[in-house]
């Protein structure tokens, strides 16, 4: 069934596959309340499935896809398939290790059963009287076919924009067929401005002279006009404001100077009436209609009271994927999906990727995506043969004394210190649930993880400390704690850890009360601003004090550097202002590493301090 | 000419107006080599013209709007023009002051010549025989209007969206022609992205079924598919996708439940397919062809290098309004054009207006808009009768004595407290030019236009702030000084002013070596952190400092504020980071309101100095 090669010239050939999975006698029950057959899905794969059937990988495709995901169908193809930057061999959804699986969706025109399709009973293509299908239609052929592949649970099911809607659908109705999901550049359902240019398209398309209602099929006119104008609004919301300006600006294609007249004369244009006329060519204008249709219906708390309640469902550990530039499935979109995941408790990680590409960044951003995915599968794998749903893949246990001393903590502005962190750590029972806002690396979670089997998660605003996280296994949210923190339930951890976060902090009193009632125990720590050095600097000085721990001069602070406080500023500020209780008060010497217990607030540079909301 | 009443229900009458400015001998000559005629212009205007004819504007109104700006026709008319919120007696653009003129545009389909119109050669309507125009054919046209109505300086030029690009035009062409012109929403180029979307409405309506190449007319069959795609997807750029969702969310319009059918389901379709099909009725398809074409074609900076170059050619006082969730016509493009009249040294405004409608909101947005337009007008006209381009208009000295010493310093941490404020005012020379980097409500500027004939601008991030310094007549301009000031000029001022601001600055080091860079003098004004109340908080309390000047505890503060420093940290910083020249010095008791000589760092609670770069 698999057949590739990589031949010389590092060509990766693949083979088109076909099954039919339903017949007239046994049809599809769709959503709709109609029923479907024959079915016939077109699909690809890629690698080999290894004997443990652990290592198989469910990829949908966008809007326009197909189940031609990489590699080429003969060497001298032009171009590979549509995901071949993410997918091959030694790629980051690497085909030596894992057994990808790619489907052409229901309803589509790429060889499974869609409006081109022969309807059994008029002998005649479907055209419009094909049933209106949905998402979950979709997902269910596909989940189908992974049955008919002999495919118990799969690894992953990964999917972007309409793809990333389906393995939402996927993980909400089928929860243990996988043990993750990857949802990229994607939606939990379309805004009312994403529905907008969907229906213009459609309408386009109606309307179109030569739709003849459908059926156009074997006619010489067929309704080109109305998909290239589908298309080229589509391609719009695909590219953003930005990439278009780099790529087009207000360049003329043709001519020096203005013509003034009707044609096209911007470069723009010509690049969208190219994509127009060629999606004509690889594209059915029915399809078109079904799938965005399909599209506008989906919508994952549907059949629930909110989107919080649908997340209660999925039982599998999700990675999002959002770009800074898209405007058509927006990061705000994805963090709607984060949150409702993290507010029950599931393991996700999700990342933001700055990239200036739009929507398309997902078939173009490879760099930070790449990794993101290799690393995550990776991890979810060896979870999966292991039996643990979360914990990092290698415990090797770090002994106390390799723990790192001089490794540096990102993102925060006290670097090659770890005195503060390695005493957190001591005050977390084991087997506890813990939030580490500001987490850096993630090495505080990573540790306690192996250490004291806590499920933990980390924030962070750092691209890099994202991907720092995931390489070590962590969960890690790309968010900034300055905003609102409402999608975290109360006491929903045992411990919320701020670690040398405090001083970037806007707000400390709001994120204080936020974190009192997200967790059981606060535990925070900071240079403590009334240290003896500082304090005759100024006296003596008459300058602002800087010392190791403060270590940078008042004009060259990181941007977000904010407060100063000292020990005794802290404790007030909790007895008077927070209202918490204070359950425990280390003040440190970075110097001897020691806890201080005389005049700690001239003798102590660092603190640490639990706290608890009052009973 | 002019016939409007005020009926007893308040219905504000006009009436429309048509002149033929050109006939077949005496043609206008176009940008495109052709010339036309005979051209009719349909226009209204509303209020009367003074006798000293200084007292008329010209509204320019956008691609879809008419002559008919305000009022009705009829008492019966169900809806009023289309800025009837903005204009009329008593409103913003106030009728009873100011004689409005508004005339429907070239090419347009409201009255004025265009593609509707009969070709006097064929005597047959022009269609796509029509020449294709500009918007500087437009201006002409406007200008060949007020020429006709005997107005030789226009107190004002009014246009949002494509009006405003027309605004630009007349500004860059005919400088000479009036005191001041206020863009809206608008633009000095379209985008790419502005350009694409243009391009797949025209091509909609080129290729409709019933376009027959334009020649339309009399046939029952017109090109209404194509134009009303092609409005919707206009529709769906006015719009924010804040405000869709707002307005429609994913509400079905009809049925309960979805239908599974290919009819339109969402109300924000049904929406679109309303807004679609009442634009056919009132708009013609060639008209929206060579007006949007006209749009694209616009750039002001076409003839020159850059638009720094093309702005400088700016006479009158600018008034720059821009709506923070305008994806069509961006704050960012408001703020190239602000900031290339800015590097010119000329009178501008700029305000970004918090609002969620999208594009449209300058139809709708009232509440600030129409002070900021109001102001702006009354000040202009007061100029332009006493013959100062800038100069605050009601120039009553302010004698020493009534020196505000209690006001509050808007957006300053800092209330109740004019001490540095008014000792800067005495540092500054008659007739100078001075920029104030965080003026708060433009108080120390009006002082100094008064005061010193200084001409001055002033930076906010508040609109408050640019409301209350438009009351004043000051120059001001929405911006957050820790973003670029890269399009400020060398030596571009003789002061500029940081007054209380320095605490709020990310990067004080950059932004004060840019501020050198551009004034010849920098006068600063802060809090003096090294204060004796200060110094014995923390050595003997242990607690961050907190008195008079500085009087929010750590946890308290307003947001941005970032930095605290000495008299003598700010010294050595000036001395070792910037590698300025200290000018003067001036440390203050803001309780005596005196200069402090001796011990300056221990005893003033505030500190002014003057610095300038080395030579």
């Amino acid at each position: 069934m698999v057949r590739y090669d990589r031949l010389e010239n590092s060509i990766y050939l693949v083979e088109p596959q076909k099954v039919r999975l339903f017949d007239s006698n046994n049809k599809l029950k769709l959503e709709c309340g109609r029923s479907l057959g024959p079915i016939d899905v077109a699909f690809e794969t890629y690698g080999e499935l290894n004997d443990a059937r652990d290592n198989a990988i469910l990829i949908i495709h966008a809007l326009s896809g197909d189940a031609h995901v990489a590699g080429r169908h003969q060497p001298d193809d032009r171009r590979p398939g549509w995901w071949d930057c993410m997918v091959g061999p030694g790629k980051p959804i690497d085909t030596d290790k894992y057994f990808v699986i790619c489907s052409n969706c229901l309803g589509g025109c790429s060889g499974t059963t869609g409006p081109v399709s022969i309807n059994p009973e008029t002998q005649k293509p479907w055209g419009l009287s094909f049933p209106v299908i949905t998402l979950s239609d979709m997902v269910d052929l596909q989940r189908h076919l992974i049955d008919h592949l002999g495919i118990d649970k799969l690894l992953a099911v990964i999917g972007a924009s309409v793809g990333g809607m389906q393995v939402f659908d996927w993980t909400l109705r089928y929860p243990d067929r996988m043990q993750c999901a990857l949802a990229i550049a994607t939606t939990a359902r379309l805004s009312a401005q994403s529905l907008a240019f969907d229906a213009v398209g459609r309408n386009a398309i109606l309307n179109d002279r030569h739709f003849q209602n459908g059926e156009y099929y074997g006619s010489d006119l067929t309704p080109d006009v109305g998909l290239s104008v589908a298309r080229m609004i589509g391609h719009i919301t695909y590219l953003s404001e930005e990439a278009m300006h780099q790529k087009f600006g207000r360049r003329l294609q043709y001519a020096k100077d203005y013509q003034y007249a009707m044609d096209k004369e911007f470069s723009v244009e010509s690049y969208l009436d190219y994509q127009g006329s060629t999606f004509v060519d690889r594209f059915d204008a029915n399809s078109y209609l079904y799938i965005t249709k399909a599209m506008d219906y989906y919508d994952l708390a549907r059949q629930f009271q909110s989107l919080e309640e649908a997340m209660n469902q999925i039982a599998c550990n999700y990675l999002v994927i959002s770009f800074s530039s898209d405007w058509l499935f927006t990061a705000r979109q994805s963090h709607e999906v984060t949150s409702a995941l993290i507010y029950n408790n599931k393991n996700v990680t999700y990342s933001n990727i700055n990239c200036s590409y739009g929507h398309d960044s997902f078939l173009l951003e490879v760099d930070v995506q790449g990794p993101l995915i290799s690393n995550f599968l990776a991890h979810n794998q060896m979870r999966m043969r292991k039996g643990h749903a979360y914990l990092p893949a290698s415990p090797e246990t770090l002994s106390r004394t390799n723990a790192p001393t001089q490794t540096t903590r990102r993102g925060s502005i006290f670097r090659g210190h770890r005195v503060d962190h390695w005493n957190i750590a001591h005050l977390i029972e084991p087997d506890s649930h813990v939030l580490d806002m500001g987490c850096g690396d993630g090495e505080l979670l990573e540790i306690l993880a192996r250490e004291k089997n806590v499920r933990g998660l980390g924030f962070t605003l750092e691209a890099g400390d994202v991907n720092a996280c995931t390489r070590r296994g962590v969960n890690v949210i790309q968010y900034d704690i300055n905003k609102t923190l409402d999608f975290l339930k109360d006491k929903s951890y045992d411990y919320v850890v701020l670690s040398q976060a405090l001083q970037v902090v806007r707000n400390p009193r709001k994120l204080l009360k936020d974190l009192l009632r997200i967790g059981r125990q606060v535990i925070v720590s900071f240079p403590n601003f009334a240290f003896w050095h500082g304090r005759l600097q100024l006296l003596f000085n008459g300058r602002a004090p800087v010392w190791k721990s403060l270590p940078r001069e008042w004009y060259d602070k990181p941007e977000e550097s904010v407060n100063y406080m000292s020990i005794k500023d802290f404790e007030l500020f909790v007895e008077n202002q927070l209202k918490a209780r204070l359950v425990r008060r280390i003040p440190i010497s970075t110097r001897s590493g020691r806890e201080i217990q005389l005049w700690a607030n001239l003798l102590a540079d660092e603190a640490i301090f639990v706290i608890s909301a009052q009973d």
